[in-house]
């Protein structure tokens, strides 16, 4: 990991685009972060829901990407949302549920503040099985 | 639907930051597309899981809003990935599985050009009941 | 599919245990039905949610058995219920969203008479890969 | 609690028909229990799914009854299956997510011995608003 220059790992990407970073990398953990800026709402102010399902897609797909032997595609993204925000930061945290040689699964919490406000499983599969 | 101005009311929104568009809103569907370009990629070069879960919500929940009374906010977002994408466009119609008082299911399908890319399913909830 | 006896299938199993009974499989799709009574409610007099549940993964995971090369086995039930049913006959019809090599994903609807009370995508995995 | 006989509440229900005991109800958790059979197996001899996601309905339905003002049925289940069981007893311990006024979410995670089977999702909503 000491290595690794997320940075430039997502410079270009959609990430990018939204602003979304990766804080801190772990063998069963990921914490990303977003600083929400009117650019990240729907049309009524709130955190659009394409946001947390994006950093909830994005932190486990780079937490297997770079912890885990294999090259893993996300199939499904399941996500709940628990409660709106408007602004200040999100921080997402993510952990996995299996790691499985065919299969991963993982979940993520999206806090705003101390606000939970979307929960979300994420199911990777390995393409080189 | 006459009058509607959708680029206005998606302006300055996450929707206009991915370049998300609404193209047409009846009762029972919508359809939405975007050009894809390096800002929708993930690391590999492929389209961001996120990219198609923002479409769906964003898709299915102006629908609602443009077509249905009460004032609906998504509480769920299932979205299964089932083919990558690289260039070009996509499209997303979504129409409603089920239309209640209290709740409504509607189901997205995401392609570019043939391939069904992403398949969604979206619950909103009423918060006028 | 001529000689398979599916009575013999599910003898002894869950699918016997609740009146689970496979009408008719072809490549892509299969019908089964269950006749409601009382074991099938829950408290409330209505059929319990985890009699669709298990219809859509039993008719899902045997049409993959029966009509698909591998050895699949159910990773996730996704499970919406529309509408209640309280007597008469459910049947359930399910078709493939994609087949793939390491993962099939379908869609179950189940009706009672003309209302369709729940609708499910099951996901399988390839064990052979 | 005190006076409530789950043994009752259950009896000839779908959950008594496949042996499905509350063990412990509190206001934040509930606890069932399963003893595996031949009759909860699927035809490879393994614990069908259905039963799975039928243990996570009931026993998050039951608490949200017996803990919650409102009435209150399940709108959609999210069962993911985790490691197989063949038997011995399952243990299914639910607890909430989020409890709102019009729409609750609760997980189940589903043990046999220290091995998690499954884990599961089950989305409420209030009749009464």
């Amino acid at each position: 990991m000491d290595n690794m220059n997320e940075m430039q790992f997502t410079e270009g990407t959609f990430d990018a685009l939204y602003g979304h970073k990766i804080i801190k990398i772990e063998r069963d953990s990921i914490k990303t972060e977003l600083l929400i800026t009117s650019d990240h709402h729907q049309p009524m102010g709130l955190v659009h829901g394409g946001v947390y399902a994006s950093m909830a897609e994005a932190a486990i797909s780079y937490a297997a990407y770079f912890t885990q032997e294999g090259v893993w595609v996300g199939v499904n993204n399941n996500t709940d949302f628990l409660k709106s925000a408007k602004e200040g930061q999100l921080i997402c945290e993510a952990s996995p549920i299996k790691i499985g040689k065919r299969s991963q699964l993982w979940e993520a919490k999206i806090y705003n503040d101390s606000n939970l406000c979307a929960i979300s499983k994420v199911r990777l599969s390995n393409l080189n099985v």
